[in-house]
């Protein structure tokens, strides 16, 4: 399978971009610039809801890859997003309880593309992101998912947390892993779940956490602070593969 | 924590790592060269049982930095290789049934520091690797093991297989990771054990496959086909950790 980067650079062709529906991951502009057309791409931004990174021309020359970026870049989603409310359908369509996998900031796009994979293998039905600092579906990210990102769906919001009120109106149990919380072992798992795993480097933040209804621990035995976020989402996932199997 | 890669070119230079004791990783020498100090450094290199890379002039002017390996270049070691003795003195010290990690062929070296700090998370004793086309401690698996490479032991070894045969007779079982196999829920990992994790595109190899007392899959209900080795080697390994504080 061949991945390919979308960089778009040039005010008439992120204004294209922006027209034609694609994804904007990322979008970078010129701090201070304010003339008409850049008053266009921040006005399709803004409807679409993509987070605006003003940096200065240093940065964008750097970024650009044609040397004629007019003071504006943009990252393109590689793969088309999905929605939560797609993803929700799809446990109700298969008649099983949900099961999510949800990113408090992954930055990696290796860790994110391994999550994907193993949502998928884990029978999860979706994986849902944030808009604010985590990484987008860029090619890499594809690439790390072994194909995966083929199969499980993944949708971005702007508000993790607001998402998770939603969802837990409809039923849905949220647990993540953090090192203060209870064993995973000694909790019941086997409900509607989502399984919220923290950034890199930070973890879950505060805001998150307190919306979650379980803290679940991962035994540590080690010298260490933790595990890598992919291999630690993978662990607690399968946790609640197994508690589900055997209920 | 800052990693330093080691890389060492030249004749002399390279014997005198030998002779230092030093672990060469890797070595390779331009072939069909068959003068006095080549002679000195494949002598050096048999003794140490070091895998000897034959290879054109083409490929050292490639992989050469100062551009004068003098038709020799060694990858030395950034950390001390432990023995498989040292691992088993460990488990005894502590008075723990050991569990040991063994890699058939891991490449990557985010997955090899990935897997050395799940290891030590998990409680493992010591991890084993083949010398054979697997990656070894260098500054890129120390980095990705975040740290835990200076707690958990690797050892290196020549013949997998003969390792598993020698350990088998000291009472150890062996399981290893392939969707062949039955579910991992189903057995019963609570002896001394050593997991064996294959390589990321073939998966374990016949020959230690055979070797193995347990063949153990986990549960897959995905498109695709495998789970990221680093990540399989986790979900594995707490399964271990989970019956062990269970039982």
């Amino acid at each position: 399978m061949a991945y390919e980067e979308l960089t778009i650079e040039g005010r008439n062709a992120v204004i294209e971009a922006f027209r034609a529906g694609k994804t904007v991951d990322k979008l970078f502009v010129l701090e201070g610039c304010k003339d008409g057309p850049i008053q266009t791409v921040l006005r399709e931004a803004k409807k679409q809801d993509t987070i605006v990174n003003f940096v200065k021309k240093e940065r964008l020359d750097q970024m650009s890859e044609t040397g004629k970026h007019q003071g504006v870049i943009a990252h393109i989603a590689a793969y088309e997003y999905s929605t939560v409310e797609e993803i929700m359908q799809r446990a109700a369509d298969k008649g099983e309880a949900p099961f999510l996998i949800l990113l408090d900031g992954i930055e990696d796009p290796h860790n994110l593309g391994s999550i994907i994979r193993t949502a998928n293998q884990a029978g999860a039905h979706g994986v849902i992101i944030p808009k604010r600092r985590a990484v987008g579906l860029t090619a890499t990210v594809a690439k790390a998912s072994a194909g995966a990102i083929h199969y499980t769906p993944v949708a971005k919001v702007t508000n993790l947390v607001k998402t998770m009120e939603e969802l837990k109106k409809q039923g849905m149990w949220f647990v993540c892993g953090d090192m203060s919380g209870e064993s995973m072992y000694s909790l019941d798992l086997t409900g509607p779940m989502g399984v919220v795993i923290g950034n890199e480097g930070e973890g879950v933040s505060r805001l998150v956490r307190e919306n979650c209804d379980f803290i679940a621990s991962i035994p540590m035995k080690g010298d260490i602070d933790s595990l890598n976020a992919s291999v630690a989402m993978g662990i607690l996932s399968y946790e609640i593969v197994r508690q589900r199997l055997q209920k």
